[in-house]
């Protein structure tokens, strides 16, 4: 460990070298490493000592592992230090994720002896606590809260003078324990207007430990984001309400993942949130009424970093929130947190990445420039504002394929893997049956209505498929489509048609006003954020002309980004300021007040919104099995 | 205004110019001013503009100033500065004070008219309001804290986008109001164990508006400091409790100060406190438990600047506390507030500051070196522990005479100018007659009583005194004085003077230790604080050997200094950094663990302590009127 730190190595440690905590692990490389000068020499290490072995008997010290803190160099070795052993160890994300995320978190964990007070030199166990650090591990011009300091005299007194102290890297001493605590943990929340997420991170190893999700109680005061917004405006005192409501919403959250995984409260010292304007608004105690009309003012679009207390949520008393910037009125700290975990900024290619919620964020550009805006898609990708529509949960449709000739379905449900047409699937499915039809369901059936001729270009469910099949039903003067039987049965009508007719332009047209803006008139790659980005079949929406012309394995799911971004925030404190200063840097459109927005608009209302699209997908993808014919057929069909 | 910026000079102003806060009158000097070079000619001066008379008019503008903001150069010309037009203004203080304080809050109130939001340039109000912060006022690196951005949405929109920052030195933006507002206030708050005083400050001027008092109600958990810390031993949660009747009076006297004055408790952004520390932990919110025994261990002996919610005292939602720093276990904020109104480190001459409440914290020493300690002289200085004691109040006797002959006495009493044997006395004073006898009473009733050879050199009240008149009775097996007749009369017992002598006792030993430890066998000055100090005659201190050998012209009362200490942190923020450095270098003496006390105290019992030091106090003094003869006839008639 002495030569480590001489050398700079990141090699990480909680004890201070007491061989308590076993982060400092080590290995040895043996040979003959010429090319370093060295022929590395494992009888150069002193063997385990009594203290090493006591930790390994204690603890289960791998058997070609050493403590750094123990181990003493006799001579020239190869050490090794692996990734678990670094302060700033990167985490191994997902696949379909943009980069790992390196462990630089805000907070570390100290372990130090203080000095007992002294009668003949009085001074205070803060300053003595200070001079312990200072000591054991360099620090200086620490200050401590009000908080830990309340903590402080019973945690000295506890433990014969042993305290951890969480230090977070401004120099505030923000919670100190009795005795050896080697892991804090900190919690990435997501705020949607729907739902809200948590997810429970180990804050040195970056492992997410336990996640859960629950409705936002919100929903009782407005089903959708402007509706809340009138309810303030209307009711006195209407935004402390909603303050209030999320808080406990979140403090329920982040009571039931800290439960979930054995830990308590007071282990938690930081949480990272992001959310649309309004979340993070009503989240912080602002009032968001401002966002609710034009100019769509934040009252700030700074990132805000505060303790836990003042924001009213329950962690260890001297924590943390970190709360990403907004981008703009419409572009969220949610949007912010797609940003840093795909980092566009990073690539040369242009990319266009969409998170679809109830409305669409968009970001566009690359490492030259990036830009921003929010599209008013409406809730229909969610499922709302569909005659049987639904959030996508088992029982709701999720996929869907329909003969083009008989124009009979069949369909997959969420909660179960087969299709409607196995004879296992009646019996396979949850007792309360199919129970709707989701977003990707939405789509995929209108599409594949769409290759099969029954919805026109023009998007009006064409009374003549009532011929080849009596699932085309009369309706007053339209027409529906009889998706399953029973009573009541599913079925899509005219005006589900209209309500994603009107969601897919809008979003296709904020993607060509961004284009425009930058100068592009096609993008490198798409990335689709979100559950609806991580649900739907690209295929589809190509076909649909959702999103503008990529090729199709250059389109993917970015995963739930903005809880990614979360949680970067939460593990790294330099992603912090590198999302603060790119948030700034984005170019905000604001397509309300774009002329442009309209045209493109309008000219999307079509289905696909322009005639090559469609011959760009037929070549360009090698649609498997059945579907490839279905939209030769379809496309010919609807030529006819 | 612009050519006092541009010379560096000192010229107030909230408005930025606007000839609307009237904060930067200036005057001008006439004449020849060949020294200087110029001829100062008042036609150099642009006569009144439509604006300058407009605030004339509306605000009283004196005729022989002009508003600096709104007056042109035209030529050479002499302007002055008043000292009220200054931002640096001095206040200047009582007589008997130390030295004048400098205004230089850590707050000051600039107005600014902030950009209104674009929608093609979306920005937050709090960016906007930077923005304007750094064009008018060259204010940069601003944050601002959560309550303040509350308020600031609404602010900006109440006011056609004019609003009054209130702007903290490091910085931080506290609070936001619409319009313009000149003034801000702070209150200085001085929380004994006994009662607890609150002076409010305009913060620009340094004024005291109005004052106010209340007994602290934590009494009810125990007179004394001591029995407040058995109860919080002794009961869960107890330090939760007396934390919150603390805070809860503070918040009562702080909203009658401010009411008194017609003012919103949103205009106070300031509080600054002392407090011995035991009260200082209390209103912070740490447990005083470690302080009840030895080793007398501090939570902290730094100062805390935290926002005012954080310590729950109900300002501006923005607003801050600021508690001095302690100096050890027995010495508090109170001591350091004493330390930084008397500035002993700026004298060449030795002082002995005493402040005597229930204990008596001291410090000596000069700009070389500052000693302290705290001598448990317990509260009968304060009256308790008295057969006949009371705190000082109306009614309370306060000075008496006593005929070294007849040994008849005379007194005055709190609340009434005449003497006990004026033929008006008994008509002049309240209705509650006369109802015990206070601190200083008590000192002069002791001190007469020996000076009449009633009292012996070693305390006790001598028996043949009994053949020289009825007012001295047997009391069992030790004897009495009858102050005053009535049912029940006020006499002075035995035990009455053994609690003066271990309380002289008490504070002599500990002025000799800390003498000691200086290395000095006399001190050049001696100043005592607080309201014993104020009200005691310290000839009769002398009489009694309460204090150490001095210059009697040089024993002065420093007045409530640990109040003014509050109220010099309050209005200078340099004093801050001030206090805060000078009483990390006050050498802390702990009488506890000093076996020279012990020996210095059981010198000290006896009346006078040193032969020599009532030969000292006979030269030295001119004793006014008939004391001087008493003194002379005392003490020959005790060597009799």
């Amino acid at each position: 460990m002495q030569a480590a730190r001489s050398l700079g190595v990141d090699l990480d440690s909680v004890c201070g070298g007491r061989a308590l905590c076993g982060r400092c692990q080590v290995t040895v490389t043996e040979g003959d490493l010429s090319k370093h000068g060295i022929e590395s020499r494992l009888e150069n290490l002193s063997p385990r000592g009594e203290t090493e072995l006591r930790y390994a008997e204690r603890r289960n010290l791998p058997e070609n592992r050493r403590l750094g803190c123990q181990a003493m160099l006799l001579g020239d070795i190869a050490i090794d230090v692996p990734q678990s052993s670094q302060v700033h160890k990167q985490v191994v994300r997902k696949p379909h994720e943009a980069h790992d995320i390196r462990i630089n978190p805000a907070t570390h964990a100290y372990f130090v002896e203080v000095d007992q007070p002294d009668m003949h030199d009085p001074s205070g166990d803060l300053e003595r606590l200070k001079v312990a650090l200072r000591r054991e591990w360099d620090l200086t011009d620490l200050r401590m809260s009000l908080p830990a300091l309340r903590d402080l005299q019973s945690a000295l007194r506890k433990n014969d003078w042993q305290v951890t102290a969480a230090v977070r890297s401004d120099g505030e001493i923000i919670a100190v324990w009795p005795g050896l605590v080697t892991k804090l943990y900190g919690v990435a929340i997501d705020v949607g207007s729907t739902t809200i997420a948590a997810h429970l991170c180990n804050l040195a190893s970056g492992e997410v430990l336990t996640s859960a999700g629950r409705m936002n109680p919100q929903i009782r005061f407005g089903e959708d984001l402007m509706s809340r917004v009138s309810y303030i405006m209307m009711n006195e005192g209407g935004e402390v309400q909603l303050t209030a409501v999320v808080r406990e919403a979140i403090n329920d959250l982040i009571a039931e993942v800290v439960a979930d995984a054995g830990l308590g409260l007071d282990e938690v010292v930081e949480v990272a949130a992001v959310g649309n304007p309004i979340m993070m608004h009503l989240l912080l105690g602002l009032s968001p009424v401002a966002l609710g009309t034009a100019p769509f003012a934040l009252a700030s679009d700074a990132a805000v970093s505060r303790p836990a207390a003042d924001i009213g949520l329950t962690i260890n008393s001297g924590g943390y929130v970190y709360a990403l910037p907004c981008i703009a009125g419409h572009v969220g700290a949610d949007t912010a947190g797609v940003l840093l975990a795909e980092s566009p900024y990073d690539r040369d290619e242009i990319s266009l990445i969409v998170d679809v919620g109830t409305n669409a964020e968009m970001l566009l550009g690359n490492r030259n420039r990036l830009l921003a805006a929010s599209s008013p898609t409406g809730p229909a990708f969610e499922g709302a504002q569909i005659s049987a529509g639904q959030r996508a949960a088992p029982g709701a449709i999720e996929r869907v394929r329909i003969d083009p000739d008989t124009l009979e379905p069949r369909y997959k449900i969420i909660g179960c893997d087969l299709w409607s047409d196995d004879p296992a699937f009646p019996d396979a499915i949850p007792a309360s049956g199919v129970t709707g039809i989701c977003g990707s369901g939405i789509i995929e059936v209108i599409a594949e209505l769409f290759l099969a001729g029954v919805i026109n270009a023009d998007g009006t469910i064409a009374g003549e498929a009532a011929n080849r099949s009596d699932r085309i039903m009369a309706d007053g003067r339209t027409f529906s489509y009889t998706l399953t039987g029973g009573d009541p049965g599913i079925s899509i009508q005219q005006n589900d048609v209209r309500a994603i007719q009107l969601a897919k332009a809008a979003l296709y047209a904020g993607a060509r006003l961004l284009m425009e803006k930058l100068g592009v008139d096609k993008v490198d790659r798409i990335r689709l954020a979100g559950a609806f980005g991580a649900h739907i079949d690209v295929k589809y929406a190509m076909v649909l002309g959702m999103i503008p012309d990529c090729r199709l394995d250059s389109v993917s799911s970015a995963g739930n980004a903005a809880g990614t971004g979360a949680r970067i925030a939460l593990l790294d404190i330099d992603s912090r300021s590198e999302i603060e200063t790119r948030a700034r840097k984005v170019e905000k459109i604001e397509t309300a007040v774009e002329e442009r927005f309209q045209h493109h608009f309008v000219a999307a209302m079509a289905i696909p919104h322009a005639s090559d699209t469609f011959e760009e997908l037929a070549r360009v993808v090698a649609l498997p099995e059945r579907t490839t014919q279905t939209a030769t057929k379809g496309r010919r069909r609807r030529r006819q």
